[in-house]
């Protein structure tokens, strides 16, 4: 049955929403596909709803055909299973908690690895059970921190999460592979651009992990590609360490009056004033800089990490936040500089030696100080002295100080070499559509999870965890696809293949779009029909452009000849077609 | 593709789960349709998800059929709607309450009034847009206290809500004819036998009410039929008034002891020993029985609450529920009788004149006493005299008490007359499947739905609202059809057509069985393939018996002669049918 304007609950908007920021998510909004109820929760008014059936086919069609199995379970949750894997307190704030009326504690899902593994226990025993996959498409909850950019990051989703569960790692291969080859033709089907780059597995745990992210300038994370094929998210980058220095010629550490050089750029133009070297100037990168972070734990307790990298580079942001997981990174205030006397905004530096100020003792008391891999035995640094206006020179790492450990949280620049030597890295930005885990033993061992092999003794089972944000996609198409018009769908995912506009005032060609309607819905072809009598052609027009289905036919003048008009929404192409040729030429379009 | 049996992710089970009560539910968890999660709460299984979908389907066509629109709203909702519509308090203990990470006070959504008024608000402004329906297939919540009866009372569970939208009372009566009329289609087709009877409107608000029962013993409703076509859910019976009494000849009340005799039974017993009458012995329906109860409202308040009725009666607790909501009721206990000294237990009676315990002042104070539609002015009782072994005689209503009004809550008992006076009432148990209101315009007031009407004034909006518990659904349906052997699908939910149940040891019969499946996946014919080897025939019917598809064709010894068994489960009849004609027998019987 043709979906018809005159019916149809939607209401195009002129202007842009206030709550919305990307201009994919305010042509949603203004197309009438959805609406937001509160941050980060959206309602799907009838057209969204059908792109979002649309997208939840292609992943049920292509999980399915690689043999995974669908089941759904419950979005609200006991604590329990959540307890024994640590994920309780592990997700933080981020985890919607609630109390039932008994004051059981529980939690809505925000994806479900216990549940797999807990229903697998239940049911399977033996190796011959194995391997299996296991889906589901179904809502999911996250309490983001900041929730923005509409649907790409909502606090209430809908997700394919999939689980697989192997004997042994060659196994887990296989299944990661069937996956990864689904999740290749799931975002082929979508029309999105794509790279698979190499991801962090953050609180899920596990190892080797991989992400899709859809290439968009509006995406919230960063990937690096080197010409030789490196691919990465920018999280997931892993500096190699640098070559260890001879530093047998450089002069033991002194301490210089630098007033008035809180910052690398001060420090380098004082430095280049006050005590200039032959060979070249200071430059930025001669000097190490000491950034202060508190790290809450998901105890709820806060503890002190400096990180010292050189002073030309940024410590990002994103970087730092996935390598601390689980603890959450907060500002180091003006309050913590009062618990922490001996650190001095603007001349912190690392070395008992110099009266330092970083680094654990044995007791693993101070503050933890950790060095960029471009710290190393060797390197000579210029850096606080830990007090006011004075800085140390030629301090030499593994000489005159040593840090706790290495954090490579430093930003990745554009032309940055990669890791693994294939060539300079170019930077981009994406949307994460899927990433896909290794998972490994970590919950089939926290929730005892074994089976028999052949040999009848138990082994514990390794799994994948696999995830695509389905609404995230629908986001993700958009953000892609749409013009200055409005949107502009890829026929699979469009909530109808053809856009009918009937135009004028005489009731024929109301009458002839009526018929029109009806025969190419009993040809198969989804039918948007604006058939709405007194709305003035260019309104209709607008709002054809605006709802962005592929094809639009416009019934109107043309019929006084017998003729239809047939627009291509994204070319703009028209052609004209007689009214009876006109079926066969759309299933023509609609089937190519 | 078919299903196979070899790689399914299912498990029937021999024994019964301690976790379930009714026999349908039973053998759901057996035969591997689902699992509990928590209380009230659980998980589809491959098979149990089929089931869900198909009966899904059901829904969505015939809702699409009657011209309401599909959309979905999310679960997880701000307060501020239900605050204004009052439902936050008024739902109780009920409403899952959570708060997210900025402590912004947020529900679980247990049916969507607010949002689809706020949504039609939003999007439409004319008498114009009128009449719309809209629904939404959605995973729903309500913290039951004994969530029990497996899916029949979950905590989490699927529900289609829709809702109409009217210019006039004319236009909702239509819209819930519409609504009527679908559910009929959508219950027939689901193969319930079921009954409409009317009904209380409970937390919703609003006048008209029918409810959909699937007639059923195990069913928590009970309702009422007379032969003249009266029906009504119990709660919603409403006993007309007995007809007022000429008391004139009545002597004046007078106390009398009546030791021990806290109970009716005794007072009887001791009334006709002591005090006996000349025309007829007393009866319990002599005697003016009251009972008290605590009210615990939604904002925490307790009040108490007597009620009087016929000593040959008892207080329905479903119907004193229905009555007194969104209040919920609690015994009266010891530490209430403490703090109402002047009731005495087994001797409480209502009437100042007697020292009468029972009833509000002027002031409102005392305790609330609402009668029975049998206790009228004129009529006399024996009753307590609030002392202790003492009750008062030829007590008249009206004479010498009133109560606070009348409330109809006493048990209605198989024979009781009709309120329509359609003759005696019989009584039968049902599953309350489906739900209509006739809502007005409360929510529309409380949020401000108005639209213009032809004349340019601004208009409130009346709507209706109507559920059906598609989760629900499934067990109603299994609780209806399952036999001693296991479940017992109608065709249109059944989780396939065809069980094919491969038996024996040669490659020959399983590789005929895969061509089968084949072919009847090609003609359209659903396939569950029992394609494991190594599994004793024994056991393969036992499951396809258990797991209850419609028709079982059995691949096996027949092959030698070239003809494979079809089983009806529900009938258990077998038909041989040659192995190449069984394709085209299989559509037909699928078909028919």
């Amino acid at each position: 049955m043709a979906l018809r304007m005159s019916t149809l609950f939607l209401r195009t908007l002129r202007e842009d929403p206030a709550d919305a920021e990307l201009p994919g998510h305010k042509l949603l909004v203004r197309a009438g596909y959805i609406r937001r109820a509160a941050p980060g929760i959206y309602s799907w008014l009838p057209l969204g709803l059908r792109v979002l059936r649309n997208v939840e086919a292609i992943v049920r069609e292509e999980m399915d055909a690689m043999g995974a199995q669908e089941l759904s379970f419950p979005a609200l949750l006991p604590r329990e299973p959540y307890e024994a894997t640590n994920r309780w307190e592990e997700y933080g704030p981020n985890l919607f908690r609630l109390q039932d009326r008994k004051g059981n504690d529980m939690l809505l899902g925000p994806t479900h690895e216990e549940m797999f593994t807990l229903t697998v226990k239940d049911l399977f025993s033996s190796y011959k059970d194995l391997p299996v996959s296991l889906y589901q498409i179904q809502t999911k909850y996250r309490d983001e921190a900041r929730p923005r950019a509409g649907l790409l990051r909502g606090r209430e989703f809908i997700m394919k999460d999939s689980y697989s569960f192997d004997m042994d790692d060659e196994g887990l291969d296989e299944s990661y592979q069937l996956h990864r080859g689904a999740y290749q033709r799931i975002f082929d089907r979508l029309g999105l651009e794509y790279v698979i780059v190499s991801a962090t597995s953050g609180a899920m745990g596990g190892s080797a992990s991989e992400e899709f992210l859809a290439v968009a300038e509006i995406g919230e994370d960063t990937f690096v590609r080197s010409p030789g094929g490196y691919a990465a998210n920018v999280e997931a980058v892993k500096r190699p360490l640098a070559p260890e220095q001879d530093a047998s010629g450089v002069p033991a550490a002194h301490v210089e009056d630098t007033p008035d050089s809180p910052t690398i750029e001060t420090l380098v133009a004082l430095s280049n004033e006050r005590f200039p070297r032959a060979d070249r100037a200071w430059a930025a990168a001669d000097t190490l800089k000491n950034v202060l972070f508190m790290l809450k734990h998901p105890d709820g307790t806060r503890t002190p990490l400096a990180v010292g990298l050189p002073g030309d580079r940024e410590v990002d942001a994103k970087r730092l936040e996935a390598a601390v997981e689980p603890a959450e990174v907060e500002a180091f205030g003006d309050a913590d500089f009062e618990k922490y006397p001996q650190l001095v905004k603007g001349y912190i530096g690392p070395g008992a030696a110099t009266g330092g100020a970083l680094g654990l003792d044995a007791d693993g008391k101070g503050v933890r100080y950790l060095t960029d891999p471009a710290v190393v035995p060797g390197t000579r640094w210029i850096t606080g002295a830990n007090a006011p206006g004075r800085h140390v020179y030629d301090l030499v790492c593994g000489r005159d100080f040593t840090s706790d450990g290495v954090l490579d949280v430093a930003e990745i620049r554009e032309g940055d070499p990669a890791p693994d030597g294939s060539g300079p890295l170019t930077l981009a930005r994406g949307i994460e559509m899927g990433h896909i885990f290794q998972l490994g033993r970590k919950y089939a061992e926290a929730l005892g999870l074994q089976v028999l092999d052949e040999n009848g003794k138990l082994v514990t089972v390794t799994m994948g965890s696999y995830g695509i944000g389905v609404s995230r996609a629908v986001a993700a198409v958009v953000e892609a696809t749409h013009d200055e018009l409005g949107l502009c769908w890829p026929r699979e995912v469009a909530p109808a293949d053809v856009h009918l506009v009937a135009t004028g005032r005489d009731d024929e060609v109301f009458e002839a779009a009526d018929r029109l309607a009806e025969e190419l819905e009993a040809a198969g072809v989804r039918v948007l029909h604006d058939d709405r009598r007194k709305v003035a052609p260019g309104v209709k027009f607008r709002d054809a452009e605006i709802i962005g289905i592929p094809t639009i036919v416009v019934v109107g003048k043309g019929l006084a000849t017998g003729t239809v008009e047939l627009r291509d929404r994204r070319s703009g192409e028209r052609e004209n077609v007689p009214l009876d040729a006109a079926v066969s030429r759309l299933v023509e379009i609609v089937k190519a």
